[in-house]
């Protein structure tokens, strides 16, 4: 019997999945033979424009078991995205559009950069509430503008990262049964059978988070079981579900249901009989049938009047709902409101002293009122992080009476990880979003491999990071960051704010929130510190400024520093001033992503060369000596006990900087320094 | 009626607690409250002597939601714990034995360091582990040598965090009949009411990990239920156990059952009416009945026989299993095997080149057959990790016929930060263990959480972190570590090797081993690299050495690198040699940790003033100016290619890191340049 069209076509996304990885000869061959017909039965139902791929009301695919794809980029291709066979003959080199795992910015199409296990999924709980939150904001009686839904697709890999559990459960709780999640049930994890480490029941553990569970025995082959669980799964209302799919990894090849098929080429042999029993040529290679080519042009066509049927709608929607329908279209223009930022609160040194978490949170009132796309939440912290706009509601399913799904605060719970990968789900949702999630920044460290992959997909999202040091006191080392801004510092295209006062506190929202394309941390006190006399927004976004000039001439000393120890820093300067006749400068560097941008001459001219120069910050010294010669800061554990006191034992007063500051005049005394700014040769970046 | 003595120990044990938080103005109430029944009921059950506290049989007692401690204080003052109510009195206070977390090594009968959320469940898991491995391989008929519990506190947010998901479920999985956790259900997180953000029904959850659940309606009052309960979860076999406690938070407080008890001192009204409420006078502070002092006394000296039992029968172990009883005695006075480093694989530069990853397996094998105590893992990546002696047996309940209890090889599953918190767990059960756990460098990062507890709390904990730079090739960015080693490497007490061929392996692995106070991180490569000409254990041992000298005289430039980039490094001083007649040094740091830790005139032997120094390796350059002048590394995300294409892409060749060493060499001609090891004035360590 001859196969059907769809036998046809999941034969050809097998075939182009396995040749990309015979062509690379490196990849991972296994779950995209087990997972083609489900992937195939999935986009027939999906609502996508391949010729406008950032559509805000298609239908989103997340292939979170990201070593999968190359069974996505087939799809791609035939689906007449902008890749072609050429590229999939590039699977897994330098600079391709066809990255060994899931790109967001390389590959068109590509909707969540995956392959870290746990994450996409994650993103996929993200771009569900952001689903949901555009829906209730913007839909109206007869005008389903927003009514898209997310697709995910995961191994026991994702299943078995705590990040995962952590979104499912929230999910769940949320009730976001715009989110189908696909489980690729073939038993196998690289160390072999999943009977050696992963015997949990996992639809029981979904259908405690509150998922909806449908099952699919064969996988492998039953498509019309796959497209019907789907059609069903759409039909659940006020949970999200989970298709478990039984499947065999590397369904077909000799090595079929066994480890070896995860991560490594199929063999010639193997390749050839895979090909002969699809009824292809055994030498073919890259194989697309006219018959699948047009079946999938036919789709495309299909999709396009879709589109275009909610391009007449949005128009009929801006005329009926104008003010609605221009908020809408600036956001998918992805533009800020006019003025949006024209009336942050800015201080005068006059002003009270205040913790920078305090300040923070006058800040985010007042972006929650001009900045409708502001959505933002806390790790269960919101009394300590101060995160909560005083005018918002929740983000809850309407049913708890706890708020609704227009609500823009949302209640992560103890989630720090899940919340990082969801803040991404949000913010790559699009519709220009600006998310933002708190915790204590010691706790964004548990969030680390969703942050460095919101800087390495450049994803614009804010971590609202509160209790920055041993300033927090009586909670001790466990809750005392050390190495933290360390660690965030070295992470490429990231955002690290240590503001030191208001108007820095202001700046650094500023920025963060015109970062739509990199991730910002933004390190925050829970003590009072003041307003400083010199600090300014304007100065202050540019990453670096002397916040403390000495008179005349030049500097004794240049201290740099952030946050809290700046103005403790200032007072060292007026005591040496006063009581040694040494004059010191200071410099407030609050991100040393932003300064490290400016021109070589205005880092020149704030770092000079001539001048020794220390760092102050109550934190790990490792990396300052960019910026310094000498280093005063804290390379061991923090202790637990009252803040000031903890600061007095450290030596953090005004008169232990004092001290470190006249050691390192009297060190570099008669020497030559030159400025840590200058190179010999330009870093790459 | 009169209050039982159990009564007026539970009011006692309340009372202590409540009084520490309110003398410190600071602190958490309301869950010591709660729980002061149920931690009653299990200690009146736990055998542990106070004044051996590291009686190997003890039973171990762990307080995961940490911010609880002033429970856990006050049990430890009223068992006769080195712990005094002058203590208790400062509590939270600077350089106290009570800290605001209950800290591993300031406080005696403190288990684990615990507090940050998630970790000390996942502790727990790891101790039942151990103790079910070190049964298995000591216990003989009529030797119960080891028949230990583990008990584990943990709130909500222990619940709601990923890492203890990981580590439920492999304790599920591994069928740890010798786990048993206390849920403190309270409905009530920092955000308020947990309707708010965690409605999964956690009994699901825990059954469907393969847990046993057990319930307590009332666990304010009744003392007899909670003591019921731990007798039957005693008798339960093959799976861990869940008691569910039904509490209030805060429970008598006028505040009881809501946020606003959690984390603040009660005001004095409400401690006033407390402590009439439980018969003691209102103005009482730290009141301790006789009758109780003698209760909780009784129970000790029962606890002491119990020890001396168990000291009489391993003292007939001892006779009658020699080498057994002499093995765990070593084991247990923390000895190492004689002579157990004399054969590890030493190597000369005509042996094969090989990845560090394929010598380390090489070193485990050794180790395995010297090491009794070595426990080691993978979270799922052992063919790639290479991280299975081969000798071995998996760690695994037999019925899975996969492997016994006696195994020391542990399949963890994708669990990174689960694995990480395990291994803590392993590792202060105590017997002298030496656990390991491999991943890709990368993915340490989804552990942070956890490895910095291991650091903080001195845990000898080894990582096996291979893949360790774009030399992984084609798996891309998101496999690529950049920020990773500069955020180890600013964490205080912690060795972060990478060395750059076999005897750096080697010696990296003795360090490691022999560091029993602090844990280490090996990286190690997936591709090949040859063994240096001068490379040796000893010198590697000093964290930082000089492997390839100049001739004679001062050299040019002195190269630092580590790993893979040492013998490029080597490449291209040879050709400056021979091209350019400059004369260049190549020094390997492969640990900063141990480096730092040698003198002055050491390290300023190796990296002396008046030469300028270039660092090379193949991540962020952030933080290598502690050793160097002029940095090349990589300050952006990586790329999906070949390994030889993408090193030579960004430069990392011998004619890309010559080009480097010429403008350092320029940059600097003619000045003056100081060693950077030189400071001004001592680190805060």
């Amino acid at each position: 019997m001859a196969p059907s069209i769809d036998e046809l076509s999941v034969s050809t996304i097998r075939g182009l999945s396995v040749d990309q990885v015979n062509a690379a000869q490196s990849g991972h061959p296994g779950a995209p033979l087990g997972l083609a017909p489900a992937a195939h039965a999935l986009w027939r139902k999906m609502r996508f424009n391949p010729q406008d791929p950032k559509w805000i009301n298609r239908d989103r695919f997340v292939l979170s078991n990201g070593h999968a794809c190359a069974l996505l980029y087939s799809l791609l291709v035939l689906y007449g995205y902008d890749l072609t066979v050429d590229d999939l003959k590039q699977f897994r080199q330098l600079n391709s559009k066809t990255p060994g795992h899931p790109e967001r910015l390389d590959t068109p199409g590509v909707e969540v950069t995956s392959g870290p296990l746990g994450q996409g999924i994650s993103n996929a709980v993200g771009m569900a509430i952001a689903q949901k939150q555009l829906a209730a904001t913007y839909n109206k009686p007869d005008f389903p503008i927003s009514d898209s839904k997310v697709y995910a697709f995961m191994g026991d890999g994702c299943l078995m990262e705590g990040v995962s559990s952590e979104a499912s459960s929230l999910a769940g709780h949320l009730q976001l049964d715009n989110l189908i999640a696909f489980w690729d049930d073939n038993r196998i994890s690289i160390d072999g059978d999943t009977a050696c480490a992963f015997t949990e029941n996992v639809p029981e553990r979904y259908r405690a988070y509150g998922w909806h569970i449908l099952e699919v025995p064969d996988a492998n082959t039953d498509i019309d079981a796959i497209s019907k669980a789907i059609d069903e799964a759409k039909t659940i209302k006020n949970k999200p579900v989970l298709i478990r799919l039984v499947t065999t990894i590397g369904y077909g090849s000799k090595a079929a249901g066994t480890g070896g098929v995860h991560g490594a080429p199929l063999k010639a042999d193997d390749l050839k009989q895979l090909k002969k029993s699809w009824g292809f040529d055994e030498e073919s290679n890259f194989y697309i049938p006219d018959e699948v080519a047009n079946y999938f042009a036919e789709k495309v066509e299909s999709n396009k009047k879709e589109q275009q049927a909610w391009e007449k709608l949005f128009n009929e929607y801006k005329q009926k709902y104008p003010k609605e329908g221009a908020d809408l279209q600036r956001r998918l223009e992805g533009k800020f409101p006019d003025g949006w930022k024209d009336n942050i609160p800015t201080f005068t040194a006059k002003d009270k002293a205040l913790a920078t978490r305090k300040l923070s949170e006058g800040v985010l009132d007042y972006l929650y009122g001009v900045l409708p796309e502001l959505i933002g939440g806390s790790a269960d912290l919101t009394g300590s992080n101060l995160t909560r706009p005083e005018a918002s509601t929740d983000f809850q399913p309407p049913s708890t009476n706890l708020g609704n799904y227009g609500g823009r605060y949302i209640r992560y719970g103890v989630r720090e990880h899940g919340m990082g990968a969801i803040m991404n789900g949000i913010d790559t949702f699009g519709a220009h979003s600006r998310t933002y999630g708190g915790t204590f920044l010691n706790f964004v460290s548990y969030a680390a491999g969703a942050l460095r992959l919101s800087a390495l997909s450049h994803q614009g999202v804010i971590w609202v990071a509160t209790h920055d040091s041993i300033g927090l006191g009586e909670d001790g080392p466990t809750h005392q960051p050390i190495e933290t801004l360390a660690h965030f510092r070295a992470i490429p295209n990231l955002s690290v704010w240590r503001p030191a006062d208001g108007n820095e506190v202001s700046a650094a929202y500023i920025a963060a929130i015109e970062a739509v394309d990199h991730p910002s941390v933004i390190a925050l006190t829970r003590q009072n510190v003041p307003h400083l006399e010199n600090s300014s927004i304007e100065q202050a976004l540019k990453g670096g400024y002397t916040v403390w000039p000495v008179e005349d001439g030049k500097p004794d000393l240049i201290i740099v520093s952030t946050g809290s120890e700046v103005s403790i820093s200032i007072d060292a300067a007026k005591l040496l001033a006063k009581e040694k006749n040494q004059k010191v400068a200071v410099v407030s560097i609050p991100d040393f992503h932003t300064f490290d941008q400016q021109p070589i001459d205005y880092r020149l001219s704030i770092l000079p060369d001539g001048v020794p120069i220390m760092s102050v910050e109550v934190l790990s010294t490792f990396g300052w000596s960019k910026y310094s010669h000498e280093h005063f800061g804290l390379n061991r554990f923090g202790a637990s006990g009252k803040a000031a006191d903890l600061y007095k034992f450290f030596g953090f007063t005004p008169e232990g900087i004092a001290e470190r500051a006249e050691k390192t005049i009297q060190f570099y005394k008669g020497k030559v320094v030159g400025s840590p700014v200058h190179t010999a040769f330009e870093e790459l970046k």
